[in-house]
Order: C-alpha cells, then structure tokens, then sequence
C-alpha cells in the first residue's frame, strides 16, 4: 500500500508559514494584495477564483478583482493591466488564460510587470524558470508539484525523474525544476515510444498529460513515487487524474490522490509566491 | 565504422541557402548587418570574431563593429546597446560573453532588442526556446547541433534523445529542441546516477559537458548518433570533444567530429539568424 501524499498536510504546513510571513508584512504595514484579472465567465475559472479568494482571506491577503466583459476589447484589456501594474498597493496579479480568441494573449502576458507575475506567465518568468533563478516566478501548478515533493522530503538527487507531457504550465516547467534539483529528466510526450518502459526506469513520475488514467500497471513498480497533476473527468462525472489510482495505489510507493493532492496545493502556491512578491518589494 | 557527421557539408549547404536569401533582401534595397559588441580583448573572444565576420563576408553580410575597452563601464555598455536597437541598418547583434565581472550581465542582455537578439540571450528569446515558439532566437551553439541533425537526416520523432549538459547555452535550448522535433529527451548532468547506462538507451547523444573525452565506450552502442558539441584543450594541447572520438568512431552509428563538427557551423548559424532577422524586418 502506497504512502498516501495529500496535498492537505503540505496546504497546512504552507498556510501556518504564510500566516507569519503576512504578519511580518502587517508589522511593515504592507497588507500583501492580489489583483485576479478575469475575462467572461468561464466555470473552470470562477471556480479557480472562489479557491484562491477563499486562500488568501484565510490568510490576511487582501483581493482586487478586475473582471472584463468578454467583448472589452484589448485595449481594455492592455489599459487594465497597466492599471494593476502602476498601483504599488498590488503585489501580484493571476491572470485567467487562456483568454478569449479573439484576444492578443502574448501580447496581454507580457505587459504584465514580471515582479507581479505569480503565475510564471510573462517571458521573464518563463525565463527565469528555464534558467533556474528567481526573475519572475514558476507557473503555480508547477511549483505546486515541487512543493509535494519538498513536504513529504522526496529525495531528488540523483533520481531518475519522469514528466509526462511537454506543456508550458506544467511539464516544461517542472522538468526544470527537477534539475534544479538534481535528479535526471526524461521529458515523455504523445510521440515517445514505449512510454511504459520509460517509466519502468523512473525512481518519481510526474503525471501531466491531461489523459484520464493513462497510467496503468505497466508504467509502476514498488520504487516509484506518483505525482499526478491530471485533473480529468471520469465515467460518471467523477475527477480522476492521469494515474489509475485503483490500481496504482496497492502498486507504488506514495501517490498523490486526485482529488486532494497537486490541486489543493495549487492556490496555497498562488499565495506564497503573492507574499513572496510583497516581501520582495522592502527588500 | 561511423559515418562522420562532418561540419563542412552542413555550413556549405547553409551558405548557398543564405547566399540567395542575401540576394534576395538585396532586391530588396536591405542589405544585412550584425553588429558585434565587444569588451575587452579576450582571446576566444577575438577568434571567434574573425571567424564570424570572415562567414559575413563570404556572404554579403555587412558587420558593424562595437568595441569598448575592459573598463568602459556599465553606462557606455547600455548607451552602446541602445544606439544598436536604434539603429535600423543593423539586423543582429552578437554580444560577446561573459562580460567582463564588473558589469551587470543580466541587465545588459535584457537590454538588447529581443528582434535583434541572433544568439539567443535575452528573455524572450529564452522563453521562445523553453515554449517553443519563434520569440528572438535559440542559441547559436544549440542550433548548430540541430541543424547538423536537420541536414545529415536524423530521425528524431519518437527517439530517445540523451543531453549531457544543462547549461543555457547548449544543454537545455537544445533538449527544448528536440523535444519540438518530438524526440523523448533525458537531459544528465554531473550529479546524474550511472550516466553510461542512461546513454546506453539512447538514440542521439548530445555530448555538452565540457570535459575533455569524458564519453568512452561504455556509454555508447552501434545504434547512436552522437553530436559533440565539446570543445575542449586536451593533451598536448590538441582540441578535443566529451567524446574519446579514437575509442567511439569504431563502435557508433554516426558521429560528428572535433574539431570539424559542431563548432565549424555555429557561425554560419549566426549568419542564418542575421539574415532571418533581416527578413523579418520586411515581412
């Protein structure tokens, strides 16, 4: 049976720290603020939205909400932005993506200031994650997974580690975020050949290929460490990840649950790296 | 015996292309120019200046010098870069690094144009690299691998790819590379475990370690391509790669060699970049 990895124990761990972090702030009389910058009304957003809101009054952070009508217009969109860069009351900004089509995203990501970009969405932060410093800050979910990893003191080192997809949110990210680590990355995609051999040799997998239970038995072994980004929807209606749980969890080592693991972590990331931002600003 | 994956082949191949887009911008009243941008008077430095503006010549391609001595300071160094982003006779700019300590590097490199920026060193061109898309250029040096697998006809699409390296310049713009051209990429470094038996699976090897015949035949197998991108002073003072290429021609597939291999196409790299970046000018 695998050592169940809950994101609630690393949120707990996380939360009690932030708490000291904002009072410290309050104590410079800086209250940290996030600016959520939302286009429409996509469900899978205002949910997003509710969480982090629900984060960060929990923890002494206050929230600025800039919600555009779907059809504002880019100019609106770019005036908006400017707007949340030029208030120093605001430390960092999460910007919904991707936006509407008819919207120049690149265009809207990088007028962002990168000291407020919590999301890793601008070309510094992208930059500085790929290059592994601090310019900016890695995308949440990313970092969230890394969290996982450092809370349940996962060893890196010389590990064999495998992410599973190539996106810019998470796998890309992630995978060099384990080589800041130390551990050697093997990036696997939707043309690898042989992907479950490629696992076999992984000492931690990291499931971000957005496919329902991709991952069966003939990927794990006794040694592995699961980390399962995926948050799909299941027969029925149920989330599942990108791992077969069922059938992982008598398997491996320690898995995270989906839901209840990288998820739930995700928003506490959003915080500390809004703190981060406000703290790096008495710098 | 290894087919040898000779430079010469690639870089002529490369010139006569440029040859007719030079033409081409010429019809066009554009005639190309890089500016190169030096301080101080290192020795690798100035040989590779010559080489680089002896392949503008034989091109048609203008080179506009920019030399500061080793103590201009931070100041002249920004004013420098911005007469070069001013100036629209000029395409691309190559900046010599690393600056001399006393300079603020990041700053300096961010302050270049990105649309100028031919050798892949700001922000943006960094984040084209990590997302995959055209903003700025790679490095000169990890395009030149690539191109070298691009003319010689490697398969890349679902094989394993192996980069031995995670520096900035080479080991992960071109493992971002090759996982554009669908390759399932491990990227090792000094602190990866039992490093011949992860080459050992590998496909391609991309030998980016800077040390001198570090990859003997245990890392290698009759199946490999292996691209030495090393460059290294070994005994006698000889030039040498990461790869004993006495003890690996015999065993793999193909082989690049050194010197001869990835070094002698990095300036008509250089070149391609200059020239695309002219080309984008009139697009």
């Amino acid at each position: 049976m695998a050592k169940l990895l809950k994101g609630a124990a690393v949120t707990a761990a996380l939360n009690e720290q932030l708490k000291t972090r904002v009072q410290n702030l309050e104590n410079k009389r800086i209250t940290p603020c996030l600016a959520i910058l939302r286009i429409g009304e996509r469900g899978d957003d205002i949910a997003y939205e509710k969480g982090a809101v629900k984060r960060c009054d929990s923890l002494g952070i206050l929230v600025k909400k800039f919600l555009l009508e779907a059809d504002a217009g880019q100019d609106k969109l770019m005036e908006t932005i400017e707007l949340i860069n030029r208030d120093p009351a605001i430390h960092g900004c999460l910007m919904f993506r991707p936006l509407p089509k008819h919207y120049d995203e690149e265009m809207a990501r990088n007028a962002l200031a990168p000291s407020k970009d919590i999301d890793g969405i601008t070309n510094a932060s992208l930059a500085g994650v790929f290059g592994g410093t601090d310019s900016g800050f890695p995308p949440c979910t990313a970092a969230a997974a890394m969290e996982i990893l450092s809370h349940y003191d996962i060893a890196l080192k010389g590990k064999n580690a495998v992410v599973i997809g190539r996106s810019l949110v998470i796998g890309k990210p992630v995978a060099m975020m384990l080589i800041k680590e130390n551990a050697t990355v093997t990036i696997c995609h939707t043309k690898t050949v042989d992907m479950p051999a490629v696992c076999q040799r992984a000492d931690v997998i990291i499931a971000a290929a957005g496919r329902a239970k991709m991952i069966d038995k003939a990927y794990l072994n006794e040694n592995q460490v699961v980390i399962d980004v995926g948050i799909n929807v299941g027969e029925g209606g149920k989330l599942c990840g990108d791992v077969d749980f069922e059938i992982a969890e008598p398997i491996v080592s320690a898995i995270t649950p989906v839901p209840g693991g990288v998820g739930t972590v995700t928003t506490s990331v959003l915080a500390k790296h809004l703190v981060e931002a406000a703290e790096r600003t008495v710098r």
